[in-house]
């Protein structure tokens, strides 16, 4: 199913007048409109591949009907939300969940939506049917140099999808640690996964990064044997330049400071992304925005804070993603939300009075401090959002549009009813 | 498999010498060694039919050789772990992974191995196959009468089972919660779930009681229904007598003071009893006491505390089972650990000085208080346990017995390598 | 120091016609915009008369310049605040650090500025140089009966002192707990509680209110007599209609959904009021609104639903209050953020669309149902608090005026530089 | 007051029989007995200068009588509980607090009680009387130039006199951090922090060290500046060799790894050593132990096995020091109970069968590990502590002595009641 251009025409010819009013309003006070509104048209944020189906817990799943049953329907997926948003001009592809048969085939389709290659991303946290050796104990940090060679190998075969398709970065996620006190030692686990990713790390292109995610807890409950930033600041550290801390906002212990890390690894230049999702309790996988929109937020006033200050384009200076689970709302209706809250978060941090706040800061005037990012903060800017998508050919509320067009009806029908995206 | 009664005799020869020195070095220190050795024979906890399979996370599940195919092969399971330690004589069943086709065989089978029927459970996070209705947004909560009624139905439909298996109370854990602010109606979800256990409680036969679980997240991430304790009593409340509070270890809030909800629970006549596990970080339903063991041992000290106060029968009082899952062990070493360290803090808690520690709270001594209960915990009981043991006629050692006898590997041969429990 | 009306009607004059342009903006959109209006002007939180000076934690302490020395003193910033914000028309005096020597001149006092006298506040978790006995070990639970009654006797003081200035509630905090397993009997101490609160609820006026406030550490890291919710709840159970459940939004532990328990206590009809303040690691006591805001919107959410149904007036239907700590900011700039935040918060909840939010919950519509919530969070509805304000006399924008004003500098010309507020 | 020799003897002399029982006992299973014995009684713990007086929270102090006065006092104190434990060889003072007015009349004095001066600690988080520039908004990380040299050079100072008393390393523990969103700056925060350690750490000696601690939040509630180990590290790393990581047990969030991370310090050669205590919700600062011991456990577990795999000497290869607050118990005793603790915890780690551990974490049999760790921690240790300082002249049961000596009333008698220790 594709959204064809002259329905979003007409939806935004419908809603063009509220529009431009609640535009006009916002944007008189806003003193780069330009600046701020080529920012935000040219921000994207990519859509995993794993995201277009239902998610599930470890109680159970709940179908959703119309799931993309193979890559070109996950590509089609991403390519509705791009039609509609137009801030998810990538896909980041999971191996072996989506291996592409026919590189070039599945990279004409991509461009067909208007679609590229983000990061590609590994998988030793399952045992895939055909695997001579389990990962039941772990990965690149398995006592067993063989398992450990194996994970490095699957490593290696992703970077070789991802250099067909025109990727350029590996993602690492480890779910290698412990579940119980005396099960690892903490040293040689580390020592092992060190090892282990200089193998990889030697296999990359000489334009390509790899983007070493940490976690603190599950699916092992005692130990992560990569835990926290420190964690893969010091192995990214001791690889050299191009590996890079990547942040997971559901990644953490309760109450971390996220913001701060992120500033800290901005300013070393170890920051390969972000992970996007919300969570109130652990690696929830939720809505971007939907549980602590302030957080948010906050992270965006550090990255365009830190961004500038290193001079990066923040459309590409860094990897932008999103990685939630959609367990209860339809998953192209949720990743519009959560790509809706990100550019929020983004815009508003565009907004903050960056001479006054660091004025406040060097004078210590915490009450005003306090005030400059809060006045950028309760700033409405949803029409600097929809105009941003207008001018790109995008909808002025994307998921009015979707229920209006009734393109999940479409996709059940075509699809089915009872249908389980690969990987789910 | 069965474990013989003379391979243990033959274990026990073996070890007995060296057993009876740490016995009679114990021995020596405790005032009512009778007492306690009484009451640590009597002492027994329930093994739930979903704990003999191996577990997973979201993520996977890496398969251990063995696993029981039916009721029948769980049975058998309990059966090995009781003959071995002693303390397990009973099954706690879910239904519907573990209907019963023909209860009066097995009873015969269950008494065989010297077991009886604990709680029966109910699932409604999880669509049968069959289901007309399903429970993704909820089953006692639900905004829909009609999947309330679907749900009530299937409660009062264990309860028939757990009438003919001679059990004598349902335990419901509801998943019901909501993942985004504004899903719910939170009074209206409290409501409809009191309504639909009132009609539960209705089905009850005089002699049952219902148990009512809480955990505050997972697999919803915004709000659970019965989040807390508080929540559950406040339903327990409007039930009546019959209807009380089940507490599960890994389901609080980081830092929750659990003994003290267990202290106050009992005062009120509303502890139903424990889900034993151990976590770090959630509902990580580890090996009990593989976290922190001094937690355990501060529960039990409440619950024989508060027992005696109210002259209940430590081993019929309240109900004991362990629920945990058993990723990366041999779940039936692993159930053999959890009993061992639950019988480890109960003997301990058996051994604190009572009046001393009375004396101490009551001066607010509270050096001589902590003095008290440490002198306990830190006492080496295992001999005590391993003497409760023999004289019931398990094992000293019974993961030794159960490795010197190679039991895994007889049940890999009788029921193959790749098998999967049923629920799992 | 007074601020003079004609200086407020000045910064009126200087910022009216924007703030016109913004409130006819975001008025066009309000439904209900003379409803909406007339209750954003009857709001009014509480302030604490503690709330006046600069806090500090137990390493120490950094004074501003011009605090209050006096009861009067602190009345008089009360009364520049509700001059600039018309918003805080009341106080909550905290004995003995504010034991008025004459009632009826403090009553006058508080007159002329428009204040009145909110909940009293006892105290019983610190030693007073007079009192016989100490509090070490804690008051309403203590193990000796003479303890008991000293602290039973001072609050029954403080509801006389109370009723001569016009008070209807008592507040009670308690920071009796325990550092140390088996200091306590968690039983006992909880009985006398309940014991010794009872006789403070037989001296209540009869229309009077106790309000229990619950915390779950701090002064005591242990446990916390009154930890949670549900102990607070049932000590009000069983004392009686009088007896209600205080929420301090700082005394839960991590993660706590605690918008859910304040639906649920408002369902019971237990709900007494608030402490209003914003934390992220414990009972920080910082600036309302200023690390979660939308938890805060959340949780008014509740209240307008909860309330509506109840047929509460939301101005006088439960208890709003202030208690925060004002470390590094100017206390008086601290708390008109502090109302700030608190009237945005309340502001949004009235605009949610609670037809469409009912409809959305009834039909398990999830994605529409945060689309509801957020739409009303995402309105910028600064306009119409300064409009509420305007109406009522008070300041477009109350810290500008206060800085304009130069009024710190004034009290500390007139207080001087190094005062230390009673109490602090 | 002293504790004579001829006192402990006699009281040795009464349980003597009773401990030899128990000691032969357990040394019949030490494999090493005499390496055990000997480590044991090697191992010191140093006490803070401010750990002698009663502590306090901020809502209030209760004093116990018989505080000391003066340093002198303090290092008289010290000395007791030295004599009872032989254990706690050493004093770390706290500058400005405990000025040495004459360094080798300190000395000596100390020396006279068979103590040496561990780490000197520097304080920035409070303002002195007599400072010209305020640390209200931090020291070291200080946006004003001239606050950060005041702060470095106080550290300086704080150098020199512990040069004077024979210390070798400096203690940097900093408040610097912000309450709110947009206060700091973070970068700048980091850069400022590096800069002003970089100069004290030309300052060191040649054989010096400077210790790091980290902290994630109190007294500052939004960020702390150096808040985790990771950003001690980076710290560590770039200032040099001379530069190492302090870990306070009590500093970091809920659920952290802590073993893990003195696994990975100790493997970098960034370890400096602990502050011990023992807390369940933040810096509870509570006595080792109290809380969870099995986690201390865990931690000696990594450091015996760390230290072994460098090649350090156990009791001076990293430094060891107590850091809690006596809030309700008698200093000397809490001290004394943190030390057995901390002795416990760390024979259970001597205990354990190291070739059998690495065997079972090599083959991945998880329950054989924890069976391991498991056997060591069950082990009722304390005959082996009590013949360890037996050995050196303490006393078999420090508690009991101190209080058959009625050593609290005698210091009540020659101190008085209402004494308060210098920096409480």
């Amino acid at each position: 199913m594709t959204m064809e251009q002259h329905k979003i025409d007409e939806h935004n010819h419908q809603h063009i007048k509220a529009h431009q009013r609640r535009f006009d309003f916002v944007a008189e006070d806003v003193k780069d409109l330009d600046g701020v509104m080529q920012k935000l048209q040219a921000f994207n944020i990519a859509i995993p591949s794993w995201a277009l189906g239902t998610g599930g817990t470890r109680f159970g799943r709940f179908s959703g009907g119309g799931e993309p049953r193979s890559l070109e329907e996950k590509i089609a997926d991403v390519g509705m939300i791009h039609a509609l948003n137009r801030s998810s001009n990538s896909i980041s592809l999971h191996i072996p969940w989506d291996i592409p048969k026919d590189a070039d085939a599945i990279k004409a389709e991509a461009k067909h939506y208007g679609l590229r290659f983000d990061a590609v991303n590994s998988n030793t946290f399952q045992d895939q049917k055909d695997a001579s050796l389990s990962y039941k104990y772990g990965s690149l940090h398995h006592s067993d140099k063989a398992v450990r060679k194996q994970a490095v190998e699957h490593n290696i075969e992703v970077i070789k999808y991802g250099v067909e398709l025109g990727s350029n970065a590996l993602s690492v996620w480890l779910s290698d640690g412990s579940n119980f006190p005396g099960q690892l030692n903490f040293r040689k686990a580390f020592q092992n996964t060190l090892e282990s990713l200089q193998e990889i790390y030697e296999a990359l292109p000489d334009d390509w990064k790899v983007w070493i995610e940490y976690k603190p807890f599950e699916p092992n409950f005692y130990s992560t044997t990569i835990g926290d930033w420190g964690q893969s600041h010091l192995l990214a550290s001791k690889l050299g330049k191009k590996a890079l801390t990547l942040v997971d906002l559901g990644h953490h212990l309760p109450n971390t400071n996220i913001e701060q890390i992120v500033s800290l690894l901005l300013m070393e230049e170890k920051l390969a992304g972000f992970h996007f999702n919300d969570s109130k309790y652990g690696d929830d996988d939720l809505t971007v925005g939907s549980i602590n929109p302030y957080q948010l937020f906050l992270i965006f006033n550090e990255l365009v804070e830190g961004m500038d200050a290193r001079g990066l384009n923040h459309a590409t200076g860094i990897g932008w993603m999103i990685d939630a689970s959609h367990n209860v709302k339809d998953p192209i209706e949720d990743l519009l939300q959560s790509v809706e809250a990100i550019k929020i978060a983004y815009a508003q941090a565009l907004l903050v009075d960056t001479a006054a706040l660091a004025a406040a800061q060097q004078g210590n005037d915490v009450a005003k401090a306090q005030e400059v990012l809060q006045a950028a903060y309760r700033t409405d800017v949803r029409p600097l959002i929809a105009e941003a998508r207008l001018r790109e050919g995008g909808a002025l509320d994307p998921i009015k549009a979707f229920r209006e067009q009734e393109v999940r009806a479409g996709l059940i029908k075509q699809r089915g009813e009872k249908t389980v995206a690969t990987g789910l």
